[in-house]
């Protein structure tokens, strides 16, 4: 067992809440405070989940997939006869780790793409991957612990994580200080999304995956694996998972190594299902389990028959086809358009996979959290990069999201862009 | 705004872990320790969720509905037309605050209800009304912070605090000290399931819920008041909501007082939708919006369409009356049966509505933990009563549903429990 003065020798983070910190937390009520973390919290998620809805919007904001390509019909009949098939069982409350039948399902699904030995005790089904997240902040986060986490890191789990009031070190899977052992040593845990990143869409080259879990084997510590983009690929297939790399040392037996993987239907298929999942180690499973249950009791028996129902179907397979076939001409148009309309102000590279492009301002006087006012103004959202950070504000980037719009929306929302980023500059020159 | 002074003047709670406590947290594990919390959890409710779907066993334990009622064919009609009238929006992330037709339909059928002005703003939709819980928690709490609560109180809602580390103090409803103020006054907040309590299924008088609720208002506390049960009554309808006496005495406008109530359709139309809601003052709901984006994200759109078909059909209304009669029916076998064959060692009061009766042990040989292991050699399971305290434990109760089993399977179970204590008594003697 690792002593809590891990958690002393951690840098000390700065609070990723500057972007919207105008909550509505009024101080002259005469009501109990609210609990600490929420000073620090922001909104932003909340804004995107909501823009998305708005037909005047064009949001190259969330990280929503492309409405128009749900699977709608296979999901109909997969409804259907899951109902038909599983009757009441559908509508109980179920396990806290998920419809039996579907955590199989998921392990051998899991065993065969990642090349490893996994049984439903590997599995807990969770609602999206989002609260995978949340159950494991809470399993191994207390206050001051720290966390070893990609600079700049998802947005969600920094969200999730808050509340748990952990430190952050940025994780740097170069390791050109040679100070990645030691950084691991201080932390519970290290969260990598090393497949076409969020934000940056970076796909961590597989020497570096190496690394980082050598040095976590040193150090003892878990290491968290967020794969949601790994079928979202256009110029050839990710790289191996860390996942697959550590099993690749092991011999027999059910998987016990320090990684928890995380996957989720939300992007292969679709997120209103609020199917995703954690593969690790059964024992923390086990606790991920009593985390869960403390959260919602169970998640929707319904909902889960309907996943198996599609993964029985492999519904997938034919899907992420016609998804990643669409979703490379949205990136191209994406880039396109930005190199006419944005290139004399950001730089970026074409990301090989994901959802996202993430653009740096090359003109110092842009700050992102300024100009995103400007860009509601002509309709267009993206998300600036000051959320992203956990240890340090930066300003001078910004995310911008290709697989929502099709491709002439996303062009209109470029050139709406680009016509913010005039304004903005004209204002503050 | 009230100074984190209050916290300190709490009564230290005592965990009520002590049921199970044997949680596999192996101390020589070289990995990083576990959160502080979950040495002090248990994991009855997972043992009931998973005993629920096992065909030998009897469950008096869980909190479970009928599953043989769930009106399966209304739902799946519902599903269908939810689909084609929703298509590619019940499929997507959606809004964190739920549904808007969703909330809409809530608040109208609320203000209906509770007889209170209610727009979507006092609305958020959770998974099942546990995810409320667990989102006050995270709004409320900060470690030490106090709760008032009845004693016993909803085991569910001590694991969704458990990893805030509250402390309690028990709520005495009839006030016998005159300390009810000033207990409040060092609380965040007060919970409260004043129909047919869970565990007790004590029906509170509306004298006492309006001496709480001025005490509260006194105190300038938040009121959280859970009402699953409230349509499961047997003998005459349940007394007013809190949250009805407090809307009796506003004015016009939204509701903006201090009762947050939650609400369900797991026990009114079926658990496996996860469709519960808290509704309070519009400034709460942004609070807790703002916890829940950061524990799943959204709820599942899927779900929550199918949930709003079923309200625009108001299947509530003739499945109600229909496990109403169901229930009351079982409730009497039940208790017929343990007048027969358990009342040499336990006395209770019949229930006038929810589903559970609350045994108390006549016998002061009677530990209900060690009965618990007794109980499930011969096949049924109860809820030992150490799981619903906080401040002291109480091993001398049993908590026994009716609602999940038919009248001849609960004759059976209380005759299976019978036979347990003979055992356990032999073995103790």
């Amino acid at each position: 067992m690792i002593s809590s003065s891990r958690a002393m020798r951690c840098a000390v983070s700065v609070d990723p809440g500057e972007f919207m910190p105008q909550l509505d937390i009024d101080p002259s009520s005469n009501r109990p405070a609210y609990a600490r973390w929420l000073r620090h919290s922001n909104d932003i998620t909340q804004q995107f989940l909501a823009i998305g809805g708005m037909a005047d919007f064009i949001s190259l904001g969330g990280g929503l997939p492309a409405a128009e390509l749900y699977p709608l019909k296979a999901i109909q009949s997969a409804t259907e006869r899951a109902l038909s098939h599983w009757g009441t069982q559908a509508l109980e409350y179920g396990p806290v780790e998920g419809l039996p039948a579907l955590r199989d399902a998921i392990a051998q699904r899991m065993s065969k793409r990642l090349k490893g030995r996994f049984t439903s005790d590997n599995v807990i089904i969770t609602s999206g991957a989002m609260q995978s997240l949340e159950i494991i902040g809470k399993v191994l986060i207390d206050r001051g612990d720290c966390v070893v986490t990609q600079h700049p890191t998802y947005v969600g789990a920094l969200d999730a994580w808050r509340a748990r009031e952990p430190t952050y070190v940025p994780l740097d899977w170069r390791d050109r200080q040679g100070t990645l052992c030691s950084d691991l040593r201080q932390s519970k845990f290290v969260y990598a999304v090393p497949n076409y990143s969020n934000p940056t869409g970076v796909l961590v080259p597989t020497s570096e995956r190496v690394h980082l879990l050598a040095c976590a084997a040193r150090a003892g510590v878990w290491v968290l694996e967020d794969d949601p983009y790994c079928a979202l690929h256009y110029d050839g297939p990710a790289e191996p998972a860390l996942m697959t790399l550590d099993c690749a040392g092991l011999g027999g037996g059910a998987y016990a190594g320090p990684v928890i993987y995380l996957g989720t239907l939300s992007k292969s298929i679709a997120p209103g299902l609020r199917v995703g999942w954690a593969l690790a180690d059964a024992s923390m499973i086990r606790m991920l389990t009593l985390a869960k249950m403390a959260s919602d009791l169970s998640g929707s028996m319904f909902s889960q028959a309907v996943a198996w129902q599609l993964l029985q179907d492999d519904i997938e397979s034919s899907h992420c086809v016609r998804i990643v076939s669409a979703y490379r001409e949205r990136r191209d148009a994406l880039c396109a358009q930005a190199r006419a309309e944005l290139s004399e102000w950001f730089e970026w590279e074409v990301p090989p996979g994901g959802m996202f492009v993430w653009m740096r301002a090359r003109d110092p006087r842009i700050d992102t959290d300024v100009l995103y006012r400007f860009a509601k103004e002509e309709k267009v959202a993206f998300v600036p990069s000051s959320v992203f950070y956990h240890a340090g504000q930066l300003n001078n980037a910004m995310r911008l999201n290709f697989t929502r719009g099709a491709p002439a929306q996303l062009r209109e929302g470029v050139s709406r862009l680009a016509r913010a980023v005039r304004r903005y500059l004209n204002n503050h020159a």
